[in-house]
């Protein structure tokens, strides 16, 4: 909320839970009562099989100095480019790169520093096993709705939009092609003129405004679930499209890992609320419609890339072996 | 562009401006044969009538630690809310106030940090002559077309959309009524619940995807011109909603000063490209309709906060005194 907190904070929780009830027409139920707003409860009263546990190996575990930014792989309308990056991966290809680019309200990219300081590309870093050029995969043919959930509200740019396999994405039905949306936090493939020649060796996270314009003519391949403030915050580069002009400038990378190659008990489980279950919905409808004292008028839409995907970890936690019973 | 520019570096710049000429139809003059992109050439040539001045009396100039912000402001829609701004500058308000806040994809914040830490708000840094509460001046009633340009593209959230002087803004004719829009780089009034609340002690900058459900709801006064990363580069903090938990996480402002109050030499002439020129409606034209070797199929629109809306700076050099000629 855009206000200041010491006044938020005199109120009584109770009041507020009392005004959220009232305005929303909920029962007064013990999250509410606990100060809880709409958003939290639908959260908090969300069944289990209604969030979707993640599979580890579409994980990336991505370590920066400053903190760990995880991306969730969504293979399903690029399913080579992502093959290519977990093979990369798995050769640790990206261990010791840097984050080349950051431009402001647009993307910050990480690739082998060498190739954009004029060498020779992947000297240093060679691509191994790794594929060096993959057939376009921008958008893919409509694959039926098993894992399509349509968003009604409408778009600008597509004829329809919704959520693919819990990512957001559009359709047209004209063309019968789908693809997946550059919305803050998605990652993409960066690559050269030549529709073919990216890898996934170079890649991007959206960090402002969706650049829409980006959309089905680069490959969409995941999306930040957690961290994204470590690629966000950093300095932006002072470069053409935000370079850096200087080696010493760039952020490093340590390490990118498969969750699958982590210990269990280190990363535990990620989970996303699946976009077909009735809590998502009550989520949408809540962004939609909620009337709150600090927002008298809702907007009344909401549009895709400002559709919340809740996340939630999980952290497994040993429990005590039990004592047989004495003789 | 997402592509490793080893591989751009390596085009020879004759070639890609007969890309650019050929695909977008232009002559190929001078500007072009330069190797300027077409967004670049419609710059270069938009004469100098379409080149809005900013007054420097509603610009603001906000002095961080690490560089200059610029934030021009807009009396358009929240007059009185600008005013007192403009009042609180002069008293120097701002002066040793900080960066409160700063949330991931939503905004940057600046007010009163005693106010946060839960001290009296206001007591080491009064108010003065500024007023505490000004009646909410979120929208206004449609004031005309001499300072609207309408963006046909369409939106969302709004049923017309467009500029007001310069401003992103929106219009319901049903009601009636316009409003400024919560794009990227927007500045906003910190408010309490109380619509009455907000006076411009307390402000803030969007720093992510444009967050539409703010729109009528919070008075807008503003757009930051340069700068912006400054702010949006800023850690986030850790507490809730963005609030730095230690005092000593915030980034400290050094000073906010009108143009009015700098010396002319040293801040030189602002410009903003008007709205309503030619030049600016061929930019938009390209942003919808460009089709280049790299974004093959271009969005066929423009979306109200993706609209680039250019600014210049001219620096006022020195003219040497001529010689006065020999009797």
């Amino acid at each position: 909320m855009l206000l200041s907190t010491h006044r938020l904070s005199r109120l009584r929780p109770g009041l507020w839970s009392c005004l959220f009830a009232a305005l929303a027409g909920l029962a007064l139920d013990p999250a509410a009562a606990a100060g809880l707003s709409p958003r939290e409860t639908i959260l908090a009263q969300a069944r289990p099989a209604e969030w979707q546990t993640l599979d580890p190996r579409q994980l990336l575990y991505m370590q920066l100095p400053a903190g760990e930014v995880i991306i969730a792989l969504a293979p399903a309308v690029s399913p080579l480019h992502v093959a290519n990056i977990q093979t990369l991966v798995h050769q640790r290809y990206f261990d010791g790169l840097a984050i080349v680019r950051v431009q402001d309200n647009f993307v910050a990219q990480w690739d082998d520093p060498e190739a954009d300081d004029g060498g020779d590309p992947h000297k240093t870093h060679p691509l191994g096993a790794a594929k060096t050029r993959i057939a376009p995969e921008f958008t893919r043919a409509i694959a039926g709705d098993d894992h399509w959930t349509s968003l009604p509200d409408g778009d600008l740019f597509a004829p329809t939009v919704g959520f693919l396999d819990g990512f957001p994405a559009a359709r047209d039905p004209l063309t019968g092609r789908e693809w997946l949306v550059h919305c803050y936090g998605m990652v993409g493939v960066g690559r050269d003129v030549a529709p073919d020649s990216g890898n996934g060796s170079a890649l991007y996270a959206v960090i402002g405004q969706p650049p829409r314009r980006l959309d089905h003519n680069l490959a969409v391949v995941g999306r930040v679930i957690s961290g994204i403030e470590y690629l966000s915050s950093l300095p932006r580069g002072t470069g053409p499209m935000g370079f850096y002009p200087q080696a010493g400038q760039r952020t490093p990378i340590r390490s990118i890992r498969l969750g699958s190659e982590l210990p269990a008990a280190q990363q535990g489980i990620w989970q996303q609320l699946r976009t077909d279950s009735p809590s998502f919905a009550r989520l949408l409808d809540d962004q939609r419609y909620h009337r709150s004292d600090f927002y008298p008028q809702p907007p009344g839409r909401v549009e895709l890339c400002g559709a919340e995907l809740p996340v939630r970890h999980l952290q497994l936690h040993a429990t005590s072996v039990t004592e047989p019973s004495s003789p």
